[in-house]
């Protein structure tokens, strides 16, 4: 299929890598023969008619650099069908003949709702650190973000140490335990609490401190660091630590990395990624196909039906899970 | 003066460059012909004999490394006058001719203390990120904590410009502005609010706005970065990010960075630093002089002594005073 | 089966994440009630006797150490059948009940002719930077010298941009470009010469001048980087750096990254990566397999005899190649 | 005195920091009401009239960025009679009423040259890796060599004891030693060649065997590192190597840090100096001073003719030096 114009956006929360789609966007686009445009702030852009132009000059140097040069936004009047209409009527006006949203789950419902509307290919990109889109290994923004909790991890061990404290650290992730599993197992943390598998509080609670039991029956050392999920704890992080401290008689310390992890220069790994899903949304453009994911899945790209993904819990590495009670009692 | 044995310990709040501290003392010592013997968790650690052997093997790659391998602590008990009593004792059946002392200015108090009542040399080495210790240029750890301070805001501002938000970041510092204020001009942020300027909250507040105002009819984007030394918002940053929030109409997010601050590997000139005031500190010791600082100023080491530390306040350089309002306001 | 001592060796070229894969193997046989032991130098110290031991203690933080505390080397003298015999008859003095050895596939020939003398298990955990082991998906250091390599580039082109030169990037990977490849890619490079697809230096040549041709119609800055695995240059860098410079009118630089490749902490994905190889090197032992290589396929660890994975080549991934010369005509 | 329009330009070889001081001129400028243009490719620009407006959106976010937006060269031209005279017409064409030169001492040379022949006020701001700049403490980029040179060893460490191998390791400077004296004491390097103490080839090699013997008694590893400031070593680092080699029994390899020194983000240090010395510049010329060099003097800043600069030869610092025989001797 000829396309002449391909439209990119980002919506949703940032993550490193989404520069690095927009420029694979536009330079697959660019060597197809068609021009590309980016609207700003997600669908607002969208519904506002507010976009630049994106040529080889204004990708360039882009691969590398953190946040979003088409800024990001969450888009609540994209709920309502009267402004997909508008979405669909804009997009036609400007002479777009493929829509790239690059964004999470959230971000591919509104771009479902607005292909069923429109009569030309909508394709989405999962660019988002939690990891929580089914249908696809990985996502954009991911590596970077377990690679910055890591980094942090490590200095806090620093000073864990050096103080023998207990560190209670809250990693993002929303309702996923993607970035938290793994950067525990990464940093060597002692416990990780994930949604999951989280029970409840009490039953948390007699699991860390059976934990940190017997791990100090290993070591000379009364420093550990437990790793858990944003908004996981009922009544926050405050309520645990007071507990800890309580039972365990060590001091506790509270860590929330927060919006770090959203920031920074891509790893290589989301700029490869980064690079494969945007070349190859065009791809699938260019083939007509409609409401489709540009996923990874065994280290091959993929055309997946948006509609698929929506349906799908995503599920945690099995293997990591085992050696994450294994490796922990001991480490 | 002869010497046959040094003792060192860290105590106070942990920071970069203690281990190169504990590395200097030892290879110095050493090379001057004594024996070395660590001291550890600060002061606890000579009030309970607790100490373990430095000789080259043991200090073999610790420049490099965060945190302290001789654990740090605070240690309330070494107020009392019978305890310092029971350390110099110790010092004296250990055999120790002359003890370091790596920490803050809380620290050179307890060395202070024990110096009057014991008749060899005890040097302080000023260890501690909130460069709050006067009589020196700089403090070991400080050129780190920026560091990642500074890394920390570069990762805030990708994703406080992708969303146009305002992030107010809170940075260690305890009473002083040192971190606070060069953090914040060497990422570019916004706003700084440092105890050395503080007002009322109210007054602040004013600033603020007017500030953001200012700079929003200079670039089309709304996302600002305000960085907060630790503690100084009365009611604590919520309170803050309310009224700035109600106040601009802008979504305002909070970042504490926390101990992250506190570990990870030293920066080359807190290592250059940690070597050249160990080292110094070991020469300080020979030259039989009692109750020093080992310090830097003008880039060369120099005996201060304690008592002239405590009762002076670290001014912050009027220089950048000067350039934070200007530059601010248009950056 | 029931194990009481398991023996840990790392042999070949050193990798980030030799230190995770010893910390893990450690780890996963104390917890199954093994002793731990590991041999110095690679199989040298298997031949002299020379170990440690490895208790939870001597395993303490390694999992972010770059380098290897067993210390690598090459072994000549392990292909002579003698030889053999006697480090069978050291293991089983030793009262060995399975062998790890931790290596590139030179390392997994020693281990394979050693288990066609000796009885008890030996599972190879593929630990090179290089990649261009048969069998699992990556080796453990693989993608930490990659995001070194992405990171000296970065740099590269700063200076490259600043005074619009050609820099030729010499990065590690022996015969294979899997390190060039991905390191080109997530870089933004303009060019890549892989051992793969090389032909004669008259052809690359001329690829390479069009290319630059081609790049420089799309945007004004002539500066250009162009990766290159070692050794592939017939003649050297300096043969290719004069051409290119005869040719093009440009300044032309060379940069060899060398052994910085090889150093430095792991990232995330290749402690997990250790972690897991390690843990499952354990188990695999634990089942009575014999000559097996601890792989990773499709995220999930398997078994993976070690005769198949000295007979297969790896392939590079089809759509990374692929990419490549679509992206890098315009970016 | 009112000004109107300043020009900056940056000249020479590239250093991180360079477009921090971009910024800084630009927005001290703009904050004192003046329009800015940047003339590209240093001196070049100047003599063709190619130039760039700098407004705050042209200068935001750049104070991160390594490299130079307005570019960097030499530029032979510039040493004759007539075309300095052309540039002075050019700069009055534009209507510029004062220049600041970023580089180092050559670009300053080219500075004073103008100013002979030109009336308005023409200030050198200090910008090279080299540090080799008299009349200021610190020039702008030599922090983050320095660490870029620190990081760079600590992986070279790894790999040099996983195989107890001695590496050379060449670092920039030209003829100074500041990078290689700061970043072998830093990175706990063995030796250190300096060109402001190299004698011979034949007197430095038994000198560096000698230290090598002695440090190896004290210590059972053979790895050693060794710190060559670049083009130091007559013949090239081969023939040291080989030397090295055939005397020590030991492997040697080299590695040549190269141009990664010259990029990257700029560490805070460099962000804040280039700052400061920028609005001070523009200070400077605000004053109507002459030929002046932006520069710091014990953390404040300060205007020195620029005469005096290109006299003066800049010493190590001398604790520096001390300390490099003493501790490299035990290590």
């Amino acid at each position: 299929m000829a396309i002449k114009k391909i439209a990119v956006l980002t919506s949703g929360g940032d993550a490193p890598g989404m520069n690095a789609c927009i420029r694979a966007v536009s330079l697959a686009a660019i060597g197809a023969g068609a021009e590309v445009i980016g609207y700003k702030y997600g669908y607002n852009g969208l519904l506002k008619q507010e976009y630049i132009h994106l040529d080889p000059y204004a990708v360039r140097n882009l691969l590398q650099r953190g946040g979003t040069v088409l800024h990001s936004a969450r888009c609540e009047k994209f709920k309502q069908t009267d402004q997909l209409h508008i979405a669909a009527q804009h997009l036609n006006d400007a002479g777009v003949d493929g829509l790239v949203v690059v964004g999470g789950d959230g971000s591919f419902k509104g771009a479902e709702r607005l292909q069923s509307i429109w009569d030309k290919p909508i394709v989405g990109v999962p660019g988002t650190i939690d990891n929580d889109v089914a249908g696809t290994d990985y996502t954009v923004g991911y590596h970077t973000a377990i690679q910055t909790a890591v980094e942090s991890l490590d200095k806090v061990r620093d000073t864990a140490e050096a103080f023998e404290r207990i560190f209670v650290v809250d990693v993002m992730g929303r309702e996923a335990g993607f970035i938290a599993l793994n950067s525990a197992i990464s940093a060597g943390a002692d416990h990780v609490l994930l949604p999951e598998t989280f029970t409840t509080a009490a039953e948390e609670l007699v699991k860390i401190l059976d934990k940190l039991d017997k791990r100090r029956k290993n070591r000379a050392n009364k420093s550990h660091i437990i790793v858990v999920t944003e908004n996981l704890w009922p009544g926050g992080l405050n309520v645990l630590a007071d507990s800890l401290q309580a039972e365990s008689g060590v001091d506790v310390r509270i860590l929330t990395l927060g919006h770090v992890q959203r920031g920074g220069s891509p790893v290589w790994q989301d700029r490869l990624l980064a690079t494969k899903l945007g070349t190859y949304a065009v791809e699938i453009i260019k083939q007509g196909q409609k409401g489709m994911m540009s996923a990874i899945n065994h280290r091959l790209p993929a055309a997946v039906p948006l509609n698929d993904v929506s349906i799908e819990r995503k599920e945690l590495n099995s293997y990591s899970m085992q050696i994450r009670d294994e490796i922990s009692l001991l480490g």
